[in-house]
C-alpha cells in the first residue's frame, strides 16, 4: 500500500496501518509518514503558528512510535519539518511542509528508480538471485534485470511470520518472472545454486550493520559461507544520523500473536524480534541513489547530513 | 506416535504414517517399522518358508521408500532380517524375526537412555540450550539435565513447514522446562544468548556430515560463529554404512502443499527439501550410545558393522 | 596524572615522567606534551624570536622521542606549533602559543566527554564489558553507561608487564561498578560471558588498523571469534596523518626490567613491544568525536587534515 | 614499452600493440592511450572543428575496445577530452588537447613516483616481498625499498599464460634485488616465507573490488590464510566511477592461443580470462597518491570526480 | 606408462623412468617399482640367498630415492620384501617375491577399480568437476560418473611446470567428456561454476595432511572458500606410517629446468616444489578402498599397518 | 619435581606439594600420585586386607581431589588399583600395587622419551618454536630437536600467574638453546616469527579438546590466525575416558592470591582459572606415546581403555 492509496484517510488510520504492517516496507512508511503530515497542514483551517506547530509535532512524534527500527520514517518526517520553525505565518508554514512533501516524494520515487537501475545493471543474464522478505527497492533492481532481457530466476523465502515472501512469489511471477518458494530454514541448502542474494533494509548504522528483517543476518552469513556476493539496496534516508552519535537502533519486538496464537502455548514465551542487524562483513555492497558503496563507508553518507 | 501406540495398525497404515510424518523422527520411524516386520510374522499362519521371505521382503521394501533420507529404518529394517536366511523353517525364522524385534527395540532405547544420560550430563547449571525441530534424544537430554537439578532453559525453533517447534515447546513446558518459541529466521539474533544447541540426526554420513531437519545446518553454521557448541544426539544405527562405499544420502523433497496450498501460488515454484546436510565443521560433538565422538571419527563407529 | 598536576615540574622532568609511564595514557601524554611546550612560553624571558623557536623545537623534539607510538603526542605538538612561524614577534608568538594550548586542551577534554557519551550509549543494561588496559577515554564510556544507571559489569585484565589493568579495577570499583579482574591470559576463556569489549587507542593508522597496548590484537582475536563487538575509542587527533603517506607506525620497545630482572635471567633475551596492531577486521567500530566510524573509514577522518 | 617509445607509429599501431599486449600494464596504456590522441590533433592539418571532433571520438572509441577491462585507460581518454566540446576553433581544441595531455602525462608519473616512495617506506629491513604479474609500480615501491638501502627479497610468479614473471624477474635482477622465480600454483607453499604481497591493479571497483590479473584473487586469498598483508598500488585514474552506478568490469577474455596451441587440443575447451577480482576483505591497503587507503573507502577516491 | 609397458626395462631404466617423470603417478609408480624387484629375482640365477638379498635391498634402495615424497613406492617395495628374510632358500626366496608382487598388483588395481566406483557414485547429474594435474585415480571416479549416463562437465588446470594438465585434458576428451583447460592461476575466478573438486594423492600423513601435486593446497583452499566439496581419491598404501611416528613428509624440489632454461635467467633463483600438503581442515573426505574417511581419521587407517 | 625428589615425604606431604603446584605437570602429579599409593602399601604393616584397600581408597581420594582438571593423576591412580579387589591377601595386594607401580613409572617414562622422539623430528632446522607454560613432555620434544643438532630457536611465555615460563626460559637457556622471555599479551604480536608451537596438555577430552594452562588456546587461536601449527605432546593415559558418557572436564578456580594480594583490592572481584579448552579445530596434531593423531581421532585412544 503505497501513498496514491491513502486518499481519505486520517493521520491515526495511516499509523494504525503502519503500526499493523498494513502499510509494509521502509521507503513506502516513510512516505505513508510525510504524507500523514500534510494531511495535517491540509485539514488545519486557522491562523495559529503556534497550534499549527503542535498539531504537527504531535502528528510526527504518533507516527515515529508506530515502527521505531525504520528510520527512513523519522528521516522522512524531519524532512517534512525542514524549515518551519521560521516560517512568518500559517501560510508560510504550509507552503513549505507541502513544498517539502513534494520534494520527499519526488526524491524517494527517483531514488528507488537510480537503485533498480544501478542494482539491475549488476546482475547478470542466468543469474539466480534470492531474496528474503518483500522489499520493493530490491525487487526494483530485479525486475530491472528482467526487463532488460536478462534470463534470470529468482527464489523468494517465506519470510516467516508476516510471510511477505508469499507477495514477493506473487509479484515477480506477475511479470512472468521464474521464482521459487522456499521456507526460511532452506536458505543454507539452497545457497549453492544462488548467484546473488538482493534485499532491502529498514536502516543502515554508521558503521555499516543493515537493520532489515529478521533473517537476513543469517541469509548473509549463508552467502558469505558460500561466496555469494550479498548486496542491499538502500536509500541514502535509511542511513541513520543518530546511529554516528551513539543511538542503537531498537530492535523492535512485536506481538506474539503474529506466529502463535498465545493461548494455545500457555507457558510457552513466545519471542517475534522483527528486525535483525548483518554486520557489515558480510555485505558485498550497499547500492544508493548517490552511488555503490561499500557498507564500511556509511559513515561518509551520513556525514552529508551533519 | 511410538511402537506401543502401533496396535492393531497393519504394514501398510504404519507406512503411510510414517510417509505423512504422523510418525516421526528418525528412531521412532526405525521402532516403528521393525514393529511392521515383526506384524508380517505374527500374522503369517503357513509352512511356507520362501513366501514368508517374501512377505518379509515386501514389508521391508516398503517400508524403506517410505522416507529415503532416514538411515534408522534401513538399520533397523536390516537388523529384523539377521539370520533369516538360513533359518531352517519358519518357526525358526520366525524365533529369529522376534528375538531381532526385541533386541533392537532393546538396543534402540537403551541407545536412547544412555545418550539422555551422556548429553545430560554436558549441559550446565544455568544454560540456554537452543533446539531445532523435534528430536526425542536431543530432548531426552535436556529432560535429564533438568531433572538433575539444573537450571536451565530452552530455544525452540518453529520448524516450517510442519513446524514441529511447537510439539517441542509444548513437551518442553509440560515438565516445566522454561521455554521460548522463536520463527526460524530469529536463530542468529537470538544465537547471542545461547549456550548449546542439541539437536538430533536422521543420518550421519562416514565423513561426518549430519543430515538432519531442513535448517540445521543454518543453525549450526549460526552456532560455529559464535563459539558456541553445537551437539548432535544420534544412536549408532543412524550412521550409514553405505556412505562409506560412495552412496550419497538422498534428500527427500516433499509435498509442496506442506508449505502453502499450491493452487494459490499458480506459476509459482515451491521447493520443500526435508532434510539438509551439516558439515563435520560445525559439529562439536556426537553423542551416541557408544561414548561422544567428534563427527569426523564417524567411520569408527559405522567401521564395525563392516 | 594529567595536566592538572603538572605544576612546578620542568619540560625534562615532563619528558621523563612520560618515558617512564609515569604520566600514561594517549590523551593526557598529549595534554602534558602541550604543557611543557606552553611551560617554554611561559618560562622564556628575552625578546629574541629566533631563540623562542629554537627552544620550542628542542622542547617539541625531546618530547617527540619520549614515546614514538603515539600519534597524540606528536599531533598535540603540531597543534601547539600553529602559526608559530608567521608571529611578528615573541609577545604575537607566546599569545598564539598560549591560544593554540586552551584551544587544545578544550577540544581534548570535549572530545573525551563527547567519546563518553557516545560510547556510554551504546553499552545495554545488564552488558558484561571486557577491557584490557587502562584507557580513560574508554572508562569514560563504562562510567556513562554506569551513571545513566546501567547495571553494567567489567572484566579487567591484568595488562602485563605494568599491569595498569590494577588501576582500571581500583578506578572502577571506587566508583562502586562491578569489576572482575583476569590475567591476560584467561581473555578468550572469559569470552564467552562478554557482551563488548571496549579499549582506547594510541594510533589509528589510514588503513583502519589500532595500534594500542600490546594484547588488545589478541583480545581482538578473541571477540571476534565469538562475535563480541570490538569498540575502540579514540579521539580524531590520534589518527597518523602520516600512516597515510607510507610510515609506518614504529612499535616502542621498551626495557626488558618492566617484565623481570635480566639478572636474574643471563642467556635468556627477554622482548618487551608495549604496542600491537589490530586489523580493522576485527574492529567493530572507532567511537570519535566527530561521530563513529567503521575503521576502514580512518582515512576519511585523516583526510581532513591534509 | 611506455610513452617515449611510440615514436612513429600511428594510432592503428598503438591500439594494436595494446591489444597484444605488447604495450601493457594499466598505466602504460592509458599514457599510451593519450598519446595516441595526441598524435590526432598534431596530424590533424584542416581547421575544421568538427571534423577534428569526430577524428578525436573515432581515436578514443578504436582504443576503449582494446582492453575492457582497464579504466586506467578509458580514465585517461577522458582526461584528454576535457574543455573540447566548448573549444571555439580548431585552434583552442589543439591545445586543450595538448594541455590535457601533459597534465595527464605528468599526473600519472608523478602518482608513479608518489605510490613508490608511500609504498617503499611500508617495506620493512628483511622482508619476503612476494609479487604478482608484472606491475611497474608496484616493483617501483619494491625498488625504492631496495634503493633505501633495505636488504630485502623478491618471490616472482611465472604468470601464466604470458609469463609476464619472467620480465619481473629480470628486471629485478638488473637492479641486483635477490628474486626467486616460481610457477603460479607454488603460491601457498611459499607464502609462508613472505612478508608482503605487493601487486598492481587494472581497476579498483567502487565497493573496493580489485581487478587485476588473473590469478591475484587466489594469491590474495593464500595471504590472507596466512596472515600476509597484502597491499595494492593503484594510481587514483584507476579507480572506476562507473562501477558506482552499476556498471559491472568486464573480464576479457583473452584468446585460447595464448596458452596451447588450439589445433593440438580439439574437442578441448580452453578457457583464458585475463582478471579476476580480488574481494576488499582480503585487501590491508590501496596505495594511490592521495594517500594509503583501505579498499573500502575506495567510493571516497571516485566521488571526487563525480 | 604403467606396468604392462616396462617389458624390456632393466631396473636403471626403470629408476630413470620414474625420476624423469616418464612414469608418473602416485600408484604407477608403485607398481612399476615392484615391477622392478620382480625383476631382481627373475633375472637372478645363483643359488646364493645371500647374494640375492643383497640384490634385492640394493634395487629397493636404488628406488626409494627416485621420488621421496611418494610413500606408495615405499609401500609398494615393502610389501615385496615380505616374508624373504626367513625364506630357507632362493627358490622359496622368489616364490615369495613372485607371491607378493601378484598380490600387490591386484590389490593395487582392484582398489583402483573401488574408488573410481565409490568416488563416481558421488558425482552427480550435471557436476562441474574441477581436477589438478593428471590422478589416474581421480580420473577413474570421473569416468565412472560418465559412464554411468551422468551428464558432466570438467574443468582441468594446466599443472605447471610439467602440464600434466594436458594429459587429462586429452584423456577426458577421448572419452568423449567435456573438458575445459585453465591455467593455474584461474582456479579461484572458476570456482564459483565448479560443484566438486577431485584430486589424487602422493601421500597422506597420520594427521591427514594430503601431500599432492604442487598447486593442490591452493585449489583446495579456493574450494573451501566457495564451499565446493574437496574430495581426495586415494589407495590405503598412499597412507604413511612413518608420519605417525614423527617423520616428516620429504617435499622434493625438482630441477629448474623443468620451468625455464636457468641460463635465461642468472642470477634469478628458481625454486620448483614438486608437491604441497593440504591441511586436514579443507579435505571434505578422502576416497579408500576401504570406505570414504574423513583426513582425521587418517591414523585408523594407518593403525591397521602398525 | 619429579618422583624420585620425593623420599622422606608422607601422603599428605605430597598431596599438599600436588596442590600447591610444588609438583607441577600432568606428568609428574601422576608420578607424584602414584607413589603415594605405593608408600600406603609399603608402610601398612597389618595382615588385614580390609583394611589396606580403605587405606588405599582414602590416599587415592585425597590425591584425586588436589588438582581436578589432570585426568592423567586419576588415570594413574586407577592404573595403581588395577587386579587389587580380588588380590587373595595383603602380600598379593602389595604385590600388584607394587608391579602396577613400576609398570606406570616406566610406561609413563618411556611415553615421555617417544613423544620427545616424535616430537623433535617435527621440528625443522631454524625453526622458531613457540610454547607456553612448562611441559617437561613438549620441551622434550624441542630439546631432543636441538639435540639433533637442529638450530633451532624458542619463544616462552610468561604464564601468569604462576610464571612457570621463568622456569622454562631458564631450563632451555641451561642447555644453550636461545630462548626469548615474553609476556602472554605479545604473542600474537610474536606469532609472524613463529613457525611452529609446542604445547602439553592436562587432559584431552574424546571430541579432542585440549585442556591445558590457561592462555593455551588463545595461543592455538592466534597460531591458527597466522597459519601457524599448533602440536600438542600428550601420553595416551593424560586421554580422559569419562569425558567419552558425559563428563565435563572441571576447570580448576585457583586462589586469587596467586594473582594479587586480594587485600589490596577490595570490592574487586578477582577470577583465577587455572586452565582453558582448546578446540580440535585449532589443533594441528596430537603427539602421543602410541603415534601421532589429529585431535578428532581421540576417541580412538580412549576407546582401547572401555
Amino acid at each position: 500500500m503505497d501513498v496514491e492509496e491513502l486518499k481519505g484517510l486520517d493521520i491515526e488510520d495511516i499509523a494504525e496501518k503502519i503500526e499493523t504492517m498494513e502499510i509494509r516496507g521502509a521507503a513506502k512508511i516513510a512516505r505513508a509518514g510525510v504524507k500523514a503530515v500534510l494531511k495535517v497542514v491540509e485539514e488545519f483551517e486557522d491562523d495559529d503558528e503556534e497550534a499549527l506547530l503542535v498539531e504537527l509535532k504531535k502528528c510526527r512524534d504518533r507516527l515515529i512510535n508506530t515502527r521505531p527500527t525504520a528510520v527512513s520514517l523519522e528521516n522522512g518526517l524531519k524532512y517534512m519539518m525542514k524549515g518551519i520553525d521560521d516560517a512568518e505565518n500559517t501560510e508560510e508554514m504550509k507552503k513549505r511542509v507541502k513544498n517539502n512533501y513534494s520534494q520527499f516524494i519526488e526524491l524517494s520515487l527517483k531514488a528507488k528508480e537510480d537503485i533498480a537501475e544501478y542494482g539491475g545493471k549488476r546482475i547478470n543474464e542466468g543469474d539466480v538471485v534470492l531474496t528474503h522478505c518483500n522489499s520493493s527497492i530490491a525487487l526494483g533492481a530485479i525486475k530491472y534485470a528482467w526487463e532488460e532481457g536478462k534470463n534470470i530466476e529468482v527464489i523468494a523465502t517465506e519470510s516467516r511470520p508476516k510471510k511477505q515472501g508469499y507477495i514477493t512469489a506473487k509479484e515477480l511471477s506477475q511479470e512472468d518472472i521464474p521464482v521459487t518458494l522456499i521456507v526460511d530454514s532452506a536458505v543454507r541448502h539452497k545457497m549453492k545454486q544462488v548467484d546473488q542474494v538482493y534485499v532491502g533494509a529498514d536502516t543502515i548504522a554508521s558503521n555499516g550493520a543493515v537493520i532489515n528483517k529478521i533473517g537476513t543476518s543469517q541469509v548473509a552469513l549463508c552467502a558469505h559461507e558460500c561466496r555469494v556476493p550479498f548486496t542491499v539496496c538502500a536509500e541514502s534516508y535509511k542511513f541513520s544520523r543518530e546511529t554516528a552519535f551513539g543511538d542503537l537502533v531498537q530492535i523492535e519486538e512485536r506481538d506474539p500473536s503474529e506466529i502463535v496464537d498465545p493461548k494455545d502455548f500457555c507457558d510457552v514465551k513466545i519471542s517475534n524480534p522483527a528486525f535483525d542487524a548483518t554486520p557489515a562483513d558480510y555485505v558485498d555492497c550497499i547500492i544508493t541513489e548517490k552511488g555503490i558503496i561499500s557498507p564500511e563507508g556509511a559513515y561518509r553518507i551520513i556525514e552529508e547530513r551533519i
